[in-house]
């Protein structure tokens, strides 16, 4: 069956119907996801879920794009990364200058994790958060209960296709149904970032649980895929603001108690391309609101800006660049300066290379003398894993599918698997319409 | 003297010292504008202020941009808009450029005005906000009245040198003291609109009553000059969010309760050159905080995006485009969409004609069908002037002279002039050890 009717079909729905729950809200009526309709279907219960259906096991996914966890790993990690025109748009020489840059670069890259102690700790830290916060589900929701940790990352092993073998061996889906939560460990949607997980997670579930894809399934398997839900967002979320201040006010501490108050801010997200900027793409604004909900948060006493890093080749992208912005700081006498990472939640290169090792060498060879620190990254704070799961918990008690934004695309969107995305998970809960869409 | 030692000397100042209030904050400890020091000085009460000094009259000065208010004030208007390099920098060029783009743009800008009635609504819209707020100050804050209105526009009359021989005038200033407050209408600070403002606010200040500029000052004149403190942002205050969210309340109640929900909210602010963006500018995040701000109050029932409009020329400035997101949105069918007019608090030609005309007709012909609408500007919204009245009064009372974040440069900013306002500003209440600054 031809792509071509079910999405232009969709594109009205995808921009029209912006956002579904699962019950009722006050102030407005959005569509509901039936459990009616699911319990007509004869679903067998996983071997770990019991028979109530909308009960647990719930699967909790992390995304996130990962990193090497060992320098062997780094050039599958970068081919991976830069094949991936969501994140890198290389428009039709991706598959030629891709695999290009992510060779020329292997060599330099690897050399970047073996100097901070031979790979990235992000495995480590969403394995951890990702748990821990499953243990305080636990508590909090015993009617999802048992809450069952999962990590998913985009380009680095546990790989998005492992994650969803992992989730069928273990009794969700083919048949017996269950319920995941898609959990993006960005606070702020990009395309390139939380729309590329959703993408590839959108992929392989086509490619295991679709009945088009899958013809051998039996039509109870087919019925009873995985239900997905997604928490696409959460820039601004108190518990995530809290943990930031926390770790801000902690570093801020280690100045001098008279000039506290005159260190300069600065809060450094991984910057984006102009052309993904322009296509419209939510993330510059929701990190600016982040931004300003933790100065809120901290009274506002220091002065701040927001500046954009890892920028990388000869395209356009959003700044003011972290380094220069450093730099000139520095050069003009302004050198107490607090650097944090504000729309990433573990510790990963940007920071313990580039900011720790690059940015704040730099200013020290300027005479900045040790005036320039780093907030230390969320990583294993328990006020950050509380958010998780106090986030978790709200999710899980509305029955939301996700944000009314997360239906709307950008305005310059051309990416037909976005729209599909959208629409596969906006109509969780409803008759697999979309099954038949190809890839 | 040469302005190069003091401005050397401020460099460092102007990144250290952030904020100064007249009152000891709970949570840090400001620099204190000491009424003392000033008392002590034989201050002679302007003719319509009593002898207390910090008491009133207060003068309430809203710094805006402004417009024509006649098509005969075009060109005038036009010119000294291109002639200011912080709003268009246009380099080492801008003395030539400025008047040759200005005049060729002349006739088609006249014709836009006379299609909106003839002018820009701006001067009416401002000193009827500026009235009722002060009638308003005057029953909350007994303490500081009368509060008198005072408009000053940047590029259009009443100019900023019209508004300070206003209140010199009308008894503040030269010896006999008197307290301002620049109160910006542009909710979101940019260097390119309320720094511009504060410069030639600044410029004039120097140039009227500094000793050094004005030799013929008695001691006493140059001494009692006016005491100036700075409303320089407000982009998340309640009332101001309110006010948006009435407004954009009443446009979704204008489409059948069914679709409500779905409608597009497309809130468009002014855009910036991408050199300006790159310098560390802090307009893009606050437009953002507001936006995140407006969008919580309404209860995220519909979906969004935060777009930018009446970009110039050739050089690059910051998108999505408002009028290219409307074109893409209705082609791909949503054509159910609101657009509402974020970062400027009164009518002009980027809503009545840019918007309204350009924008809102170009849809009409893609065939949106009069589904393309746009929430009305505050104007003389009660709620916003509320608003505003207690904006002021927050500051009024808490003896502030600038947010900390106003005193901190943008990374990239090479202004000298920036940084010589910025000092000036901040030293308020201090002795006037910038008076010796030429221009």
């Amino acid at each position: 069956m031809s792509v071509q009717r079910p999405l232009q079909q969709l594109k009205k729905r995808a921009t029209t119907s912006q956002c579904l729950h699962l019950q009722q809200k006050i102030h407005h009526k959005p569509r509901i996801w039936q459990p009616q309709a699911r319990q007509m279907a004869t679903v067998v219960p996983p071997v770990t879920q019991n028979s109530t259906g909308f009960k647990g096991p719930t699967a909790m996914v992390f995304m996130n794009m990962g990193g090497p966890a060992t320098t062997d790993e780094v050039g599958g990690f970068l081919s991976r990364l830069f094949a991936d025109g969501d994140l890198i748009p290389l428009g039709a020489l991706q598959g030629y200058l891709g695999p290009l840059i992510s060779r020329r670069r292997t060599p330099k890259i690897k050399k970047q994790y073996a100097s901070i102690g031979g790979g990235s700790p992000i495995r480590k830290w969403s394995e951890y958060q990702a748990a821990e916060m499953c243990k305080i589900l636990d508590q909090t929701n015993p009617d999802t209960a048992p809450h069952k940790p999962y990590v998913a990352f985009r380009y680095a092993n546990p790989l998005t296709e492992e994650m969803y073998n992992r989730l069928l061996e273990d009794g969700f889906g083919k048949g017996r149904g269950g319920r995941a939560v898609a959990f993006t460990q960005y606070p702020q949607y990009s395309c390139s970032t939380t729309g590329s997980s959703l993408n590839e997670l959108w992929k392989w579930r086509q490619r295991l649980e679709s009945p088009t894809r899958n013809p051998n399934l039996t039509a109870n398997e087919a019925e009873g895929s995985i239900l997905w839900s997604v928490i696409d967002r959460w820039p601004t979320h108190p518990g995530l603001v809290e943990a930031f201040a926390e770790n801000i006010t902690k570093v801020l501490e280690t100045y001098p108690e008279d000039i506290r108050d005159k260190v300069v801010i600065l809060y450094s997200a991984h910057s984006l391309p102009m052309s993904v900027v322009n296509r419209g793409d939510p993330y510059p604004a929701e990190v600016a609101a982040t931004v300003w909900a933790v100065q809120q948060r901290l009274g506002r006493k220091n002065p701040y800006r927001l500046v954009w890093q890892s920028q990388v080749g000869p395209s356009a992208w959003l700044g003011a660049q972290t380094s220069d912005t450093v730099k000139n700081y520095v050069q003009q006498g302004q050198k107490d300066l607090v650097l944090v990472p504000i729309a990433f939640t573990s510790d990963h290169i940007e920071t313990l290379f580039e900011i720790d090792q690059e940015v704040i060498h730099e200013a020290n060879e300027l005479g900045a003398d040790g005036r320039v620190r780093r907030a230390e990254s969320l990583n294993g704070s328990p006020t950050f894993i509380n958010a998780l799961a106090n986030l978790a918990k709200a999710h899980l008690d509305a029955g939301e599918i996700c944000s009314r934004q997360m239906g709307l695309r950008c305005p310059g969107c051309k990416n037909e698997k976005c729209l599909a995305q959208k629409q596969f998970f906006m109509n969780q809960g409803k008759q697999d319409t979309n099954a038949s869409l190809t890839l």
